[in-house]
Protein backbone atom coordinates (compact mmCIF):
# COMPACT_ATOMS: atom_id res chain seq x y z
CA UNK A 1 0.00 0.00 0.00
CA UNK A 2 1.13 3.20 -0.99
CA UNK A 3 0.62 4.42 2.79
CA UNK A 4 3.48 2.45 4.12
CA UNK A 5 6.11 3.91 1.37
CA UNK A 6 8.29 5.81 3.30
CA UNK A 7 8.17 9.18 1.38
CA UNK A 8 5.69 10.26 -1.69
CA UNK A 9 4.75 13.17 -3.72
CA UNK A 10 1.77 15.19 -2.77
CA UNK A 11 -0.19 17.13 -6.04
CA UNK A 12 -1.51 20.85 -4.10
CA UNK A 13 -4.16 21.90 -5.94
CA UNK A 14 -4.57 25.61 -4.90
CA UNK A 15 -1.07 26.68 -3.19
CA UNK A 16 -2.86 29.47 -0.55
CA UNK A 17 -3.23 29.89 2.92
CA UNK A 18 -4.15 25.75 3.38
CA UNK A 19 -2.49 24.26 1.15
CA UNK A 20 0.71 26.17 1.30
CA UNK A 21 0.96 25.55 5.42
CA UNK A 22 0.34 21.99 4.89
CA UNK A 23 2.49 21.49 2.14
CA UNK A 24 4.80 23.12 4.42
CA UNK A 25 4.58 20.87 7.17
CA UNK A 26 4.28 17.54 5.32
CA UNK A 27 7.76 18.00 3.77
CA UNK A 28 9.17 19.26 7.23
CA UNK A 29 7.71 16.23 9.02
CA UNK A 30 9.09 13.90 5.83
CA UNK A 31 6.34 12.34 4.72
CA UNK A 32 6.23 13.48 1.57
CA UNK A 33 9.52 14.44 -0.24
CA UNK A 34 7.93 16.37 -3.57
CA UNK A 35 5.25 18.67 -3.65
CA UNK A 36 4.14 19.24 -7.36
CA UNK A 37 2.01 22.93 -7.39
CA UNK A 38 -1.30 23.01 -9.25
CA UNK A 39 -2.12 27.11 -9.27
CA UNK A 40 -4.14 28.84 -11.67
CA UNK A 41 -2.88 32.20 -10.43
CA UNK A 42 0.21 32.13 -11.99
CA UNK A 43 1.57 35.33 -9.70
CA UNK A 44 0.75 32.64 -6.84
CA UNK A 45 2.41 29.84 -8.70
CA UNK A 46 5.87 31.98 -8.62
CA UNK A 47 5.51 32.70 -5.40
CA UNK A 48 4.69 29.60 -3.89
CA UNK A 49 7.88 28.63 -5.67
CA UNK A 50 10.14 31.29 -4.32
CA UNK A 51 8.73 30.77 -0.61
CA UNK A 52 9.63 26.98 -1.32
CA UNK A 53 6.37 26.13 -0.78
CA UNK A 54 6.01 24.17 -3.42
CA UNK A 55 9.40 22.28 -5.34
CA UNK A 56 7.60 23.30 -9.25
CA UNK A 57 4.30 23.68 -10.77
CA UNK A 58 2.69 21.57 -12.86
CA UNK A 59 -1.03 21.16 -14.89
CA UNK A 60 -3.10 19.22 -12.66
CA UNK A 61 -3.25 16.18 -15.08
CA UNK A 62 0.39 15.88 -15.37
CA UNK A 63 0.83 16.57 -10.80
CA UNK A 64 -1.93 14.01 -10.57
CA UNK A 65 -0.77 11.41 -12.89
CA UNK A 66 2.89 12.35 -10.70
CA UNK A 67 1.39 12.37 -7.26
CA UNK A 68 0.61 9.55 -4.36
CA UNK A 69 -1.74 11.97 -2.50
CA UNK A 70 -4.19 15.09 -3.89
CA UNK A 71 -4.68 17.54 -2.06
CA UNK A 72 -7.64 20.01 -3.15
CA UNK A 73 -7.15 23.47 -1.50
CA UNK A 74 -9.14 25.93 -3.93
CA UNK A 75 -12.02 28.10 -3.25
CA UNK A 76 -14.89 25.23 -2.97
CA UNK A 77 -16.41 26.25 -6.11
CA UNK A 78 -13.62 25.20 -7.89
CA UNK A 79 -13.06 22.20 -6.33
CA UNK A 80 -16.77 20.98 -6.67
CA UNK A 81 -15.70 21.59 -10.90
CA UNK A 82 -11.95 20.26 -10.12
CA UNK A 83 -12.85 16.90 -8.22
CA UNK A 84 -14.47 14.42 -10.77
CA UNK A 85 -12.09 15.71 -13.21
CA UNK A 86 -9.06 14.28 -10.86
CA UNK A 87 -10.82 11.47 -9.89
CA UNK A 88 -11.15 10.34 -13.57
CA UNK A 89 -7.44 10.17 -13.46
CA UNK A 90 -6.88 8.83 -10.29
CA UNK A 91 -6.19 5.00 -9.58
CA UNK A 92 -4.74 3.99 -6.63
CA UNK A 93 -4.15 8.03 -5.40
CA UNK A 94 -5.60 9.31 -2.65
CA UNK A 95 -7.54 12.77 -3.10
CA UNK A 96 -8.72 14.68 -0.50
CA UNK A 97 -10.34 18.65 0.04
CA UNK A 98 -10.32 21.14 2.68
CA UNK A 99 -13.20 23.19 1.81
CA UNK A 100 -15.49 24.56 4.44
CA UNK A 101 -18.88 23.42 3.15
CA UNK A 102 -19.29 19.39 2.26
CA UNK A 103 -22.85 18.15 1.40
CA UNK A 104 -22.34 19.63 -1.82
CA UNK A 105 -19.35 18.02 -2.89
CA UNK A 106 -19.76 15.14 -1.72
CA UNK A 107 -23.15 15.14 -3.89
CA UNK A 108 -21.22 15.51 -7.01
CA UNK A 109 -19.19 12.60 -7.09
CA UNK A 110 -21.32 10.36 -5.38
CA UNK A 111 -21.43 8.02 -7.92
CA UNK A 112 -18.90 8.59 -9.84
CA UNK A 113 -16.52 4.98 -9.77
CA UNK A 114 -13.56 6.25 -7.81
CA UNK A 115 -15.59 7.95 -5.30
CA UNK A 116 -13.63 5.50 -2.96
CA UNK A 117 -10.11 7.25 -3.12
CA UNK A 118 -11.59 10.84 -2.35
CA UNK A 119 -11.50 11.50 1.66
CA UNK A 120 -13.95 14.66 2.36
CA UNK A 121 -12.10 16.82 5.25
CA UNK A 122 -12.43 19.95 6.79
CA UNK A 123 -9.39 21.22 9.00
CA UNK A 124 -11.24 23.77 11.22
CA UNK A 125 -8.15 26.33 11.22
CA UNK A 126 -7.71 29.68 9.45
CA UNK A 127 -6.71 33.30 9.15
CA UNK A 128 -8.47 36.50 7.21
CA UNK A 129 -5.58 36.42 5.31
CA UNK A 130 -4.90 34.23 1.50
CA UNK A 131 -2.80 33.21 -0.89
CA UNK A 132 0.50 31.82 -0.53
CA UNK A 133 2.30 34.21 1.22
CA UNK A 134 -0.16 33.94 3.94
CA UNK A 135 1.05 30.08 4.75
CA UNK A 136 2.75 29.36 7.68
CA UNK A 137 4.84 26.99 9.36
CA UNK A 138 2.45 25.54 12.30
CA UNK A 139 -0.47 25.98 11.43
CA UNK A 140 -3.00 23.69 12.50
CA UNK A 141 -1.91 22.45 15.66
CA UNK A 142 -3.94 21.39 18.46
CA UNK A 143 -7.35 22.83 16.42
CA UNK A 144 -10.10 20.25 15.72
CA UNK A 145 -10.47 18.72 11.60
CA UNK A 146 -13.94 17.05 10.34
CA UNK A 147 -13.46 13.88 8.09
CA UNK A 148 -16.97 13.13 6.53
CA UNK A 149 -19.14 10.43 5.83
CA UNK A 150 -15.55 8.19 5.54
CA UNK A 151 -17.60 4.72 5.03
CA UNK A 152 -17.56 6.55 1.29
CA UNK A 153 -13.92 6.16 1.52
CA UNK A 154 -11.59 3.64 1.19
CA UNK A 155 -10.33 2.24 4.31
CA UNK A 156 -6.81 3.13 2.92
CA UNK A 157 -7.53 6.41 1.63
CA UNK A 158 -9.19 7.67 5.46
CA UNK A 159 -5.76 5.99 6.92
CA UNK A 160 -3.84 8.07 4.67
CA UNK A 161 -5.69 11.38 5.48
CA UNK A 162 -5.49 10.16 9.27
CA UNK A 163 -1.96 9.76 9.08
CA UNK A 164 -1.26 13.80 7.69
CA UNK A 165 -3.93 14.93 9.85
CA UNK A 166 -2.15 12.92 12.90
CA UNK A 167 1.45 14.66 11.21
CA UNK A 168 -0.43 17.89 11.81
CA UNK A 169 -1.40 17.39 15.48
CA UNK A 170 -4.68 17.77 14.45
CA UNK A 171 -7.87 16.19 16.85
CA UNK A 172 -9.93 14.33 13.90
CA UNK A 173 -13.62 14.40 14.38
CA UNK A 174 -16.08 12.21 12.25
CA UNK A 175 -19.34 13.55 11.24
CA UNK A 176 -21.86 12.89 7.67
CA UNK A 177 -21.61 15.83 5.52
CA UNK A 178 -24.83 17.66 6.55
CA UNK A 179 -24.25 17.16 10.31
CA UNK A 180 -20.83 19.42 9.23
CA UNK A 181 -22.79 21.85 7.30
CA UNK A 182 -24.85 22.90 9.87
CA UNK A 183 -22.49 23.12 12.66
CA UNK A 184 -19.85 25.34 10.36
CA UNK A 185 -22.90 27.79 10.09
CA UNK A 186 -22.81 28.15 13.72
CA UNK A 187 -19.48 28.08 14.42
CA UNK A 188 -17.75 29.77 11.57
CA UNK A 189 -19.93 31.11 8.87
CA UNK A 190 -22.24 33.54 10.98
CA UNK A 191 -18.93 35.01 12.52
CA UNK A 192 -17.84 35.89 9.18
CA UNK A 193 -21.42 37.66 8.30
CA UNK A 194 -22.00 39.64 11.40
CA UNK A 195 -18.16 40.77 10.92
CA UNK A 196 -18.34 41.73 7.40
CA UNK A 197 -21.37 43.20 8.50
CA UNK A 198 -20.08 45.06 11.61
CA UNK A 199 -17.18 46.29 9.02
CA UNK A 200 -20.06 47.75 6.63
CA UNK A 201 -21.33 49.56 9.62
CA UNK A 202 -18.54 51.41 10.98
CA UNK A 203 -17.63 52.07 6.97
CA UNK A 204 -20.71 53.57 6.35
CA UNK A 205 -21.45 55.62 8.93
CA UNK A 206 -18.58 56.81 10.43
CA UNK A 207 -17.12 59.49 8.54
CA UNK A 208 -14.08 60.74 10.85
CA UNK A 209 -12.29 57.62 10.30
CA UNK A 210 -9.64 59.05 11.41
CA UNK A 211 -11.20 58.63 14.65
CA UNK A 212 -11.46 55.57 14.62
CA UNK A 213 -8.76 54.35 13.85
CA UNK A 214 -7.37 56.01 17.08
CA UNK A 215 -9.60 54.73 18.91
CA UNK A 216 -10.14 51.33 17.58
CA UNK A 217 -9.23 48.87 20.55
CA UNK A 218 -8.42 45.08 21.35
CA UNK A 219 -12.60 44.59 21.25
CA UNK A 220 -13.30 46.16 17.87
CA UNK A 221 -10.37 44.70 16.43
CA UNK A 222 -11.15 40.86 17.47
CA UNK A 223 -14.73 40.91 16.49
CA UNK A 224 -13.70 42.92 12.81
CA UNK A 225 -10.71 41.01 12.28
CA UNK A 226 -13.02 38.28 9.99
CA UNK A 227 -13.99 41.18 7.83
CA UNK A 228 -10.92 41.28 6.05
CA UNK A 229 -11.93 37.89 4.35
CA UNK A 230 -11.07 37.22 0.95
CA UNK A 231 -14.33 37.27 -1.08
CA UNK A 232 -13.68 34.61 -4.01
CA UNK A 233 -13.39 32.17 -0.90
CA UNK A 234 -15.96 33.27 1.10
CA UNK A 235 -18.84 33.70 -1.63
CA UNK A 236 -18.90 30.20 -2.97
CA UNK A 237 -19.31 29.21 1.18
CA UNK A 238 -22.43 30.98 1.83
CA UNK A 239 -23.83 29.45 -1.82
CA UNK A 240 -22.98 26.60 -0.95
CA UNK A 241 -24.13 26.61 2.80
CA UNK A 242 -27.13 29.20 2.08
CA UNK A 243 -29.88 27.68 3.63
CA UNK A 244 -27.95 26.78 6.81
CA UNK A 245 -26.66 30.16 7.08
CA UNK A 246 -29.82 31.89 6.09
CA UNK A 247 -31.12 29.72 9.29
CA UNK A 248 -28.76 30.81 11.68
CA UNK A 249 -28.67 34.76 10.27
CA UNK A 250 -32.21 35.03 10.87
CA UNK A 251 -31.61 33.73 14.23
CA UNK A 252 -29.12 36.45 14.69
CA UNK A 253 -30.79 38.87 13.37
CA UNK A 254 -33.87 38.25 15.97
CA UNK A 255 -31.42 38.17 18.57
CA UNK A 256 -29.91 41.66 18.17
CA UNK A 257 -33.68 42.52 17.62
CA UNK A 258 -34.01 41.70 21.41
CA UNK A 259 -31.13 43.86 22.83
CA UNK A 260 -33.00 46.79 20.17
CA UNK A 261 -35.97 46.01 22.29
CA UNK A 262 -34.35 46.34 25.16
CA UNK A 263 -32.90 49.76 24.47
CA UNK A 264 -35.81 51.08 22.93
CA UNK A 265 -38.09 50.32 25.66
CA UNK A 266 -35.29 50.67 28.31
CA UNK A 267 -35.84 47.38 29.67
CA UNK A 268 -32.66 46.91 31.34
CA UNK A 269 -33.38 44.11 33.61
CA UNK A 270 -34.01 42.10 30.45
CA UNK A 271 -30.81 43.54 29.15
CA UNK A 272 -28.84 42.26 31.61
CA UNK A 273 -30.94 38.52 31.73
CA UNK A 274 -29.89 38.70 28.04
CA UNK A 275 -25.95 39.52 28.59
CA UNK A 276 -26.11 36.96 31.58
CA UNK A 277 -27.27 34.15 28.97
CA UNK A 278 -24.61 35.56 26.36
CA UNK A 279 -22.01 34.63 29.45
CA UNK A 280 -22.45 31.00 29.17
CA UNK A 281 -20.88 31.08 26.11
CA UNK A 282 -17.74 30.50 28.52
CA UNK A 283 -18.89 26.91 28.98
CA UNK A 284 -18.51 26.51 25.09
CA UNK A 285 -15.07 28.11 24.46
CA UNK A 286 -11.90 26.77 25.33
CA UNK A 287 -10.20 30.01 26.23
CA UNK B 1 2.00 71.58 43.24
CA UNK B 2 1.56 68.09 44.45
CA UNK B 3 2.59 66.98 40.45
CA UNK B 4 5.59 67.89 41.29
CA UNK B 5 5.92 65.73 44.90
CA UNK B 6 7.97 62.84 43.33
CA UNK B 7 5.97 60.04 45.69
CA UNK B 8 2.34 60.54 46.16
CA UNK B 9 -0.35 58.84 47.48
CA UNK B 10 -3.44 57.38 45.13
CA UNK B 11 -6.92 56.47 45.84
CA UNK B 12 -8.24 53.43 43.63
CA UNK B 13 -12.09 53.24 44.04
CA UNK B 14 -13.35 50.09 42.50
CA UNK B 15 -10.42 47.87 42.04
CA UNK B 16 -10.95 45.31 39.19
CA UNK B 17 -9.53 45.09 35.46
CA UNK B 18 -8.44 48.59 35.11
CA UNK B 19 -8.43 50.12 38.60
CA UNK B 20 -5.79 47.12 39.93
CA UNK B 21 -3.93 47.31 36.50
CA UNK B 22 -3.51 51.21 37.03
CA UNK B 23 -2.24 50.43 40.30
CA UNK B 24 0.69 47.72 39.51
CA UNK B 25 1.82 50.15 36.72
CA UNK B 26 1.80 53.45 38.99
CA UNK B 27 3.48 52.15 41.84
CA UNK B 28 5.85 49.77 39.65
CA UNK B 29 6.87 52.82 38.36
CA UNK B 30 7.26 54.95 41.73
CA UNK B 31 4.98 57.31 40.69
CA UNK B 32 2.39 56.25 43.94
CA UNK B 33 4.03 54.99 46.77
CA UNK B 34 0.92 54.13 48.51
CA UNK B 35 -2.61 52.90 47.17
CA UNK B 36 -5.32 53.09 49.41
CA UNK B 37 -8.53 50.60 47.76
CA UNK B 38 -12.09 51.87 48.24
CA UNK B 39 -13.64 48.53 47.38
CA UNK B 40 -17.81 47.67 48.40
CA UNK B 41 -17.39 44.42 47.34
CA UNK B 42 -15.67 42.66 50.55
CA UNK B 43 -14.27 39.37 48.60
CA UNK B 44 -12.53 41.69 45.67
CA UNK B 45 -11.22 43.60 48.76
CA UNK B 46 -9.41 40.74 50.22
CA UNK B 47 -8.24 39.86 46.47
CA UNK B 48 -6.76 43.11 45.76
CA UNK B 49 -4.77 43.16 49.39
CA UNK B 50 -3.61 39.35 48.98
CA UNK B 51 -2.63 40.31 45.20
CA UNK B 52 -0.50 43.32 45.94
CA UNK B 53 -2.56 45.97 43.88
CA UNK B 54 -3.67 47.79 46.61
CA UNK B 55 -2.03 48.33 50.35
CA UNK B 56 -4.96 48.92 52.27
CA UNK B 57 -8.52 49.46 52.10
CA UNK B 58 -10.00 52.38 53.38
CA UNK B 59 -13.50 54.28 53.34
CA UNK B 60 -13.99 56.47 50.46
CA UNK B 61 -13.99 59.55 53.07
CA UNK B 62 -10.60 58.38 54.32
CA UNK B 63 -9.10 57.63 51.45
CA UNK B 64 -10.19 61.11 50.01
CA UNK B 65 -9.22 62.65 52.59
CA UNK B 66 -5.14 61.06 52.66
CA UNK B 67 -4.94 60.37 48.74
CA UNK B 68 -3.20 63.05 46.33
CA UNK B 69 -4.89 61.17 43.47
CA UNK B 70 -8.59 59.72 43.29
CA UNK B 71 -9.24 57.61 40.32
CA UNK B 72 -12.55 56.25 39.63
CA UNK B 73 -13.20 53.13 38.49
CA UNK B 74 -16.29 51.32 39.14
CA UNK B 75 -19.08 50.69 36.46
CA UNK B 76 -20.14 53.93 35.06
CA UNK B 77 -23.41 54.13 36.84
CA UNK B 78 -21.81 54.06 40.40
CA UNK B 79 -19.32 55.98 39.17
CA UNK B 80 -21.88 58.75 38.27
CA UNK B 81 -23.01 58.77 41.56
CA UNK B 82 -19.61 59.02 43.67
CA UNK B 83 -17.80 61.96 41.80
CA UNK B 84 -20.14 64.34 43.36
CA UNK B 85 -19.19 62.70 47.09
CA UNK B 86 -15.96 62.78 46.12
CA UNK B 87 -15.54 66.11 44.86
CA UNK B 88 -17.31 67.54 47.88
CA UNK B 89 -14.44 66.35 49.76
CA UNK B 90 -11.69 67.60 47.84
CA UNK B 91 -9.26 70.73 47.53
CA UNK B 92 -5.65 70.20 45.98
CA UNK B 93 -6.38 66.48 44.60
CA UNK B 94 -6.83 65.23 41.42
CA UNK B 95 -9.71 62.96 40.67
CA UNK B 96 -10.02 60.94 37.63
CA UNK B 97 -12.33 58.50 35.95
CA UNK B 98 -11.89 55.70 33.32
CA UNK B 99 -15.58 54.83 32.39
CA UNK B 100 -16.14 53.67 28.95
CA UNK B 101 -19.35 57.04 28.92
CA UNK B 102 -18.30 60.60 29.37
CA UNK B 103 -21.28 62.86 28.70
CA UNK B 104 -23.48 61.71 31.53
CA UNK B 105 -20.94 62.03 33.87
CA UNK B 106 -19.81 65.23 32.52
CA UNK B 107 -23.47 66.62 33.09
CA UNK B 108 -23.59 65.62 36.72
CA UNK B 109 -21.07 67.29 38.26
CA UNK B 110 -20.79 70.37 35.83
CA UNK B 111 -21.77 73.06 37.51
CA UNK B 112 -19.94 71.61 40.75
CA UNK B 113 -17.55 74.16 43.19
CA UNK B 114 -14.72 71.66 42.36
CA UNK B 115 -15.25 70.94 38.67
CA UNK B 116 -11.95 71.79 37.91
CA UNK B 117 -10.26 69.14 39.76
CA UNK B 118 -11.94 66.22 37.62
CA UNK B 119 -10.74 64.83 34.49
CA UNK B 120 -13.11 62.65 32.42
CA UNK B 121 -10.84 60.39 30.88
CA UNK B 122 -11.05 56.58 28.70
CA UNK B 123 -8.38 54.30 28.31
CA UNK B 124 -9.18 52.26 25.39
CA UNK B 125 -7.83 48.76 26.74
CA UNK B 126 -9.77 46.24 28.80
CA UNK B 127 -10.40 42.17 28.18
CA UNK B 128 -13.33 40.00 28.56
CA UNK B 129 -12.43 39.42 32.32
CA UNK B 130 -13.15 41.71 35.88
CA UNK B 131 -12.32 41.70 38.85
CA UNK B 132 -9.35 42.21 40.53
CA UNK B 133 -7.42 38.76 40.00
CA UNK B 134 -7.83 40.12 36.30
CA UNK B 135 -5.84 42.65 36.69
CA UNK B 136 -2.40 42.62 34.72
CA UNK B 137 0.74 43.98 34.43
CA UNK B 138 1.62 46.08 31.18
CA UNK B 139 -1.88 46.56 30.21
CA UNK B 140 -2.70 49.84 28.15
CA UNK B 141 0.90 49.70 26.58
CA UNK B 142 0.90 51.74 22.73
CA UNK B 143 -2.87 51.85 23.49
CA UNK B 144 -5.25 55.01 22.99
CA UNK B 145 -6.55 56.72 25.74
CA UNK B 146 -9.15 59.86 25.92
CA UNK B 147 -9.02 62.54 27.81
CA UNK B 148 -12.37 64.66 27.28
CA UNK B 149 -13.27 68.11 27.85
CA UNK B 150 -9.71 69.16 28.99
CA UNK B 151 -10.47 73.10 29.11
CA UNK B 152 -13.38 72.34 32.15
CA UNK B 153 -11.01 70.87 34.50
CA UNK B 154 -7.50 72.80 36.10
CA UNK B 155 -4.22 72.67 34.11
CA UNK B 156 -2.22 70.91 37.04
CA UNK B 157 -5.04 68.52 37.36
CA UNK B 158 -5.02 68.01 33.58
CA UNK B 159 -1.13 67.39 33.52
CA UNK B 160 -1.01 64.81 36.29
CA UNK B 161 -3.28 62.42 34.22
CA UNK B 162 -1.47 63.63 31.27
CA UNK B 163 1.82 62.05 33.52
CA UNK B 164 -0.44 59.72 34.37
CA UNK B 165 -1.32 58.26 30.81
CA UNK B 166 2.49 59.14 30.13
CA UNK B 167 3.65 56.37 32.58
CA UNK B 168 1.23 54.15 30.84
CA UNK B 169 2.70 54.14 27.44
CA UNK B 170 -0.80 55.45 25.67
CA UNK B 171 -1.18 57.73 23.49
CA UNK B 172 -3.52 60.69 24.16
CA UNK B 173 -6.97 62.36 22.18
CA UNK B 174 -8.30 65.18 23.30
CA UNK B 175 -12.15 65.51 22.10
CA UNK B 176 -15.08 66.74 23.90
CA UNK B 177 -17.46 64.16 25.84
CA UNK B 178 -20.75 63.64 23.20
CA UNK B 179 -18.09 63.05 20.74
CA UNK B 180 -16.38 60.49 23.09
CA UNK B 181 -19.69 58.63 23.05
CA UNK B 182 -20.53 58.71 19.41
CA UNK B 183 -17.36 56.98 18.78
CA UNK B 184 -17.57 54.84 21.14
CA UNK B 185 -20.75 53.46 20.12
CA UNK B 186 -18.77 52.51 16.82
CA UNK B 187 -15.59 51.17 18.10
CA UNK B 188 -16.26 48.98 21.28
CA UNK B 189 -20.21 48.91 22.27
CA UNK B 190 -21.41 47.77 18.75
CA UNK B 191 -18.73 44.92 19.14
CA UNK B 192 -20.03 43.92 22.40
CA UNK B 193 -23.61 43.65 21.60
CA UNK B 194 -23.03 41.82 18.19
CA UNK B 195 -21.04 39.38 20.16
CA UNK B 196 -23.43 38.75 23.14
CA UNK B 197 -25.94 38.62 20.42
CA UNK B 198 -23.95 35.92 18.54
CA UNK B 199 -23.58 34.22 21.83
CA UNK B 200 -26.81 33.68 22.59
CA UNK B 201 -27.60 32.74 18.56
CA UNK B 202 -25.44 29.47 19.09
CA UNK B 203 -26.38 28.80 22.75
CA UNK B 204 -30.17 29.14 21.58
CA UNK B 205 -29.80 26.81 18.49
CA UNK B 206 -27.89 24.83 19.13
CA UNK B 207 -28.30 21.69 20.84
CA UNK B 208 -25.15 19.51 20.17
CA UNK B 209 -22.91 21.41 22.92
CA UNK B 210 -20.39 19.09 22.09
CA UNK B 211 -20.27 19.56 18.18
CA UNK B 212 -19.79 23.20 18.87
CA UNK B 213 -17.14 23.01 21.40
CA UNK B 214 -14.86 20.48 19.00
CA UNK B 215 -15.79 22.79 16.09
CA UNK B 216 -15.15 26.15 17.79
CA UNK B 217 -12.23 27.74 15.19
CA UNK B 218 -10.53 30.85 15.96
CA UNK B 219 -12.99 32.94 14.08
CA UNK B 220 -15.63 32.22 16.04
CA UNK B 221 -13.55 32.74 19.31
CA UNK B 222 -12.44 35.98 18.34
CA UNK B 223 -16.23 37.39 17.65
CA UNK B 224 -17.59 35.55 20.30
CA UNK B 225 -14.74 36.57 22.87
CA UNK B 226 -16.42 39.50 24.11
CA UNK B 227 -19.72 37.85 25.00
CA UNK B 228 -17.99 36.76 27.58
CA UNK B 229 -17.67 40.38 29.07
CA UNK B 230 -19.49 41.26 32.42
CA UNK B 231 -23.23 42.66 32.97
CA UNK B 232 -23.04 44.75 35.77
CA UNK B 233 -20.32 46.59 33.71
CA UNK B 234 -22.09 46.88 30.04
CA UNK B 235 -25.11 47.64 31.39
CA UNK B 236 -25.13 51.17 32.39
CA UNK B 237 -22.48 51.32 29.49
CA UNK B 238 -25.82 50.58 27.36
CA UNK B 239 -28.44 52.70 29.35
CA UNK B 240 -25.88 55.78 29.36
CA UNK B 241 -24.86 55.33 25.32
CA UNK B 242 -28.61 54.73 24.48
CA UNK B 243 -28.83 56.70 21.45
CA UNK B 244 -26.17 56.53 20.34
CA UNK B 245 -25.67 52.60 20.28
CA UNK B 246 -29.12 52.31 19.34
CA UNK B 247 -28.35 54.26 16.08
CA UNK B 248 -25.49 52.15 15.34
CA UNK B 249 -27.57 48.86 15.69
CA UNK B 250 -30.49 49.85 13.99
CA UNK B 251 -27.73 50.42 11.06
CA UNK B 252 -26.16 46.83 11.89
CA UNK B 253 -29.20 45.20 11.76
CA UNK B 254 -29.91 46.78 8.25
CA UNK B 255 -26.36 45.81 7.25
CA UNK B 256 -26.88 42.28 8.20
CA UNK B 257 -29.94 42.26 5.90
CA UNK B 258 -28.19 43.00 3.08
CA UNK B 259 -26.18 39.48 3.74
CA UNK B 260 -29.85 37.85 4.27
CA UNK B 261 -31.68 39.84 1.18
CA UNK B 262 -28.37 38.57 -0.59
CA UNK B 263 -28.54 34.95 0.16
CA UNK B 264 -32.73 35.02 0.09
CA UNK B 265 -32.49 35.99 -3.45
CA UNK B 266 -29.32 34.35 -4.61
CA UNK B 267 -27.71 37.67 -5.83
CA UNK B 268 -23.72 36.19 -5.04
CA UNK B 269 -22.62 39.39 -6.90
CA UNK B 270 -24.07 41.81 -4.79
CA UNK B 271 -22.82 39.65 -2.24
CA UNK B 272 -19.49 39.43 -3.14
CA UNK B 273 -19.59 43.58 -3.36
CA UNK B 274 -20.57 43.64 0.36
CA UNK B 275 -17.98 41.44 1.15
CA UNK B 276 -15.12 43.22 -1.05
CA UNK B 277 -16.75 46.55 0.59
CA UNK B 278 -16.27 45.24 3.80
CA UNK B 279 -12.19 44.28 3.54
CA UNK B 280 -11.99 47.89 3.67
CA UNK B 281 -11.80 47.81 7.02
CA UNK B 282 -8.14 47.05 6.44
CA UNK B 283 -7.44 50.71 6.10
CA UNK B 284 -8.60 51.09 9.97
CA UNK B 285 -7.40 48.75 11.49
CA UNK B 286 -3.43 48.80 12.33
CA UNK B 287 -2.84 45.29 12.60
Amino acid sequence: MRINKKIMTIAVVGIGLIGGSMALALKEHGLVRRVIGVEANSVHAHQAISLGLVDECATLEKAVKEADIILLATPIGVAQQLLPIILDHVDKQVVFDVGSTKHSICETIAKHPNRKRFVASHPMWGTENSGPTAAVKNAFVNKATVICSKEESAVDAVALVEKIYGILQMHILYMDAAAHDMHVAYVSHISHITSFALANTVLEKEREEDAIFELASGGFESTVRLAKSNAAMWVPIFMQNRDNVLDVLNEHIAQLKKFKACLEKENFDYLQELIENANGIRRILKN
